[in-house]
């Protein structure tokens, strides 16, 4: 089983916020690993990681940072895969950590996602692996299918709340 | 009984926050309906639920939501009825839903009141149904009334606390 | 002929943001008014004013204002009708006004609208109208089918442009 | 013995912040009232207290308001005595009530200090009345003299952390 | 030919910034379309649109939107395909646009890039094109070396300037 | 003449916002003094400055400051005087000026007022002097009522533009 | 032994941030004083002290700082050293400090580091000292090697978390 | 001669803001050198720039960047040598490139100064090599003494505007 996805974080505290993408991945049945780099502290694994994705058959990057968040851009310089950057707020409400990845020069896009957003991260991976294998196609369209249903339970909490002028 | 105001949320746990309006409208006696429907999970059901106010008798919808609050706005772009929109805080201090909300295209407002601010939602819908409803701008008059007391209230409160230079 | 919606603005300088309600309304037929009032310059007049609107058969007060823009609110607090807010950009791209507008403490809201939307705010009070005049209703809906006629004219705009790899 | 300074809020929910201003007025024994008002909820009490302050003997007036602030504001427009605006943090930061009081049009200033700045705001207004009283300038002078102390204070706590490198 | 990326904005006047999409697209010989959408003022035509793409043959979608910027975000809500977001800056320098597009709730992401940054969004198509696309794959690699370029001109203008001490 | 009011600013740039303090001191009579002193550039000339302005007679202090604004806040640190703080625009929109002199500590007040606001640094000046001198007393009340004819002339202005469903 | 570094702090409270830098200076050996000091509170002290730092063989000054932070940049308007400013968080996220120390004018810079970050101050400190010896040159290359166990950490506790499809 | 501080900047766009600190250095008889490298176009070549930057002699290098600006953060990632970053202002008044290099992680600092702050980095460069360096000591002295002159000219400047009140 080789992994189709790399989550790589800056240090085990972001795992926190990092894991909601783990476990879409994984109750989606889709290989990935995870990994820590720092841009700042190991530059060159960063590099060595971000020559070598390609090769090793990595189709979507997933690069969770905080305050000058400079991972996702930096592992972005160095590969032609998409890379997706979830900002993880740390200081600053997490505004310091999406000015980061969001505001990258002309030529090397970073796909940047909400502020601890690492779910949506792990789904816009699955949307692009969905464009060229059927079964990852069904996947997507089974999660959109599931999304009404956080609704639907939601309406039937709502329901039980009584106020004598609520018409229902 | 119809429903004459319509609050609408993203998720049973915007209820926190949107309760206020439903207790203001229900202690004002004025029919009113929670639902919970989302624009980014839900849209077909938000595009039903939009295009049937008018005939439904709703005069007023207040939508809550948070983040890239788009519920509001996308529920005006389908209807005439006055659409008021609650800024929800979940992130950025509520600012990410205030600028959603509040920064319309010319063409299609969302009266957009205070972060978190549901109660002055159910206020400013009871205040457009008075315009047309001698019950309803007896009881606008009266909530415009009662607020001097929570001043009164605070007045004696204050009163109690001896400083003293303080003339009282 | 009386009118049915005030328009009200700090200064005549603000008359260059505030003139599409203006146009909006005139252009729909709708009876109106325009003065300038300042809360902080003719605190007294503001008062007179607010205290009299609904006497005078006023539906909808659209204020404009610049700054620390304490005009909307201070009319909201001394009359029962709606109040919308137009923050006008004057300086700190018009964050200070939409502040000073939108965060009105619980029990007197002000619809707050785009920065310089003072067109939506034109809008927002034709919906309010519209809820208890049929040919006010006429009205709204009739602007809002027009409103695709904006895309329309971007499309054929857009046709004109030629890629080679562009697919029509 | 008649109050020289004004301290006003617009809920009794604020005493928390102000009342270090009460408290530093009381320490310099300088005679002082405080009250609830509010520009929103009680318009016509502001207007009546604004109006008479100056003939009652009041010196400076200390405002303290939170959100959309337009307390200061709103008794600057009606009074010619100075008018001290303290900010009080209830969302966004404080930023709301900051730019509500601070970005005040040309012709009607609002001394406006620090969020939730209520201590500075009496020391400011002791400031002013030592202009004109010698007993008042003694004060401030004490009051100088004693900032020191804090300081004083701070080293002698820090001179008991020993590091092994540190340099005393 | 059929289009593999469509390109959506939300009127004519945001094509002064799309066009770099379009242009780098172009450039590319990747078959493209351009269209003007708009979440609120066409709302159904939105929803046609984001329905079919997938049946189309659209593999990504990028939407330019600027103020309250739903645009991306509805799309995103009824199709599977991968939506890259463009905040364009109107009002607050953008910062509505890019919290209005990146700060989506959790189900349904949106690619979000730079401000204005249509030509980093139409890089990120090709890079996920040449995910499964070796002539696609050939493109992006030719992108990415062409990169040196830019800097490597910089240099040399920037050898052009003398000064005494400057070491070369 | 001794002067009454000192205007401060950190350069000669800093007078095209500067000089409607000094205007408004002028027009009303009221003796003043302009210097350029710089907390960062001349430390010792602003101690020397600030520790001898009571001495000198002088009742309030105009500084005004942009960017790091220390100013203000240095002279406040070295004298009892009433320091105002006017706050220079000349990046991010004046808000580092705003906070570097709004945000003192406790003990040191500095009364901000707007942006670029120098002739309500100066009316606020006027209203300090007013509180001890029946002259500035006149004074002060004169700009009062002067106040109301900008909105008189505002709606003589406003008066003259025709709508056919504007009602006058 | 004499000082290399000293640290300098508004408050005793603000040590519980910069004893990072006091720590990180003793685990390398380097001497350093530590002391409290207020440029709105004790102006005077701060000037001997800034007066002297060179003349005592002081290299380096850390200065840490909240709110209007003025305290680095008076320091530095009376030295030469480089100085370091750390803003200390307490009220707007820390931005006011921020901007109150990075947006000195043309002249005298301040070396400003993170919110809070006062361990980076102390680093930034070696960094100046090593430039001109050899064992500080060494502890600085030390320091260097040491950042990657941090990253070798992260990565052991992030291989023992288990998911099915996670490929290690 | 052989260069001991070394320019970065991104693009040749950014020499109208990097030039001031080529002519304080040229002015100041400092070799230096002037480069393009950027982090995100070109990381091989920043890398080796960052790698032999001790080894070549230089001492202090600065860094211009703007938007996502990683170029310090990377730079400063790979050597000991201090690096002082400068924020180019190109979108959101230069907040994204403060943000982007200010709030680096634990370990790695960059000396950040103000917004387009390319002088002040280079008098921080001289002020780092004056601590080992007699020349260089002199140099940064009468940089020093004169910053007063500035003043001096704003002083006689000023004293040339005439004001009936103005006292002299």
């Amino acid at each position: 089983m080789k992994p189709l996805v790399s989550i790589i974080m800056g240090s085990s505290s972001d795992f926190e916020v990092m894991q909601k993408a783990a476990i879409f991945l994984n109750d989606n049945e889709i290989p990935f690993e995870i990994n820590a780099l720092s841009a700042h502290r190991t530059p060159k694994e960063v590099e060595e990681f971000a020559m070598n994705c390609e090769k090793r058959g990595i189709k979507v990057i997933i690069a969770g940072a905080g305050m000058a968040a400079a991972l996702p851009g930096v592992i972005a310089a160095m590969t032609t895969i998409p890379v997706i950057g979830v900002p993880i707020k740390s200081s600053l409400d997490g505004l310091d950590a999406v000015l980061s990845m969001l505001q990258m020069p002309p030529g090397i896009p970073v796909a940047t996602v909400a502020i601890n957003g690492s779910m949506n991260a792990a789904i816009l991976a699955l949307q692009i692996l969905a464009l060229s294998d059927i079964q990852m196609n069904k996947k997507i369209h089974n999660h959109k299918d599931g999304l009404k249903n956080k609704i639907i339970k939601a309406n039937e909490e709502l329901s039980k709340i009584e106020f004598k002028f609520r018409v229902k």
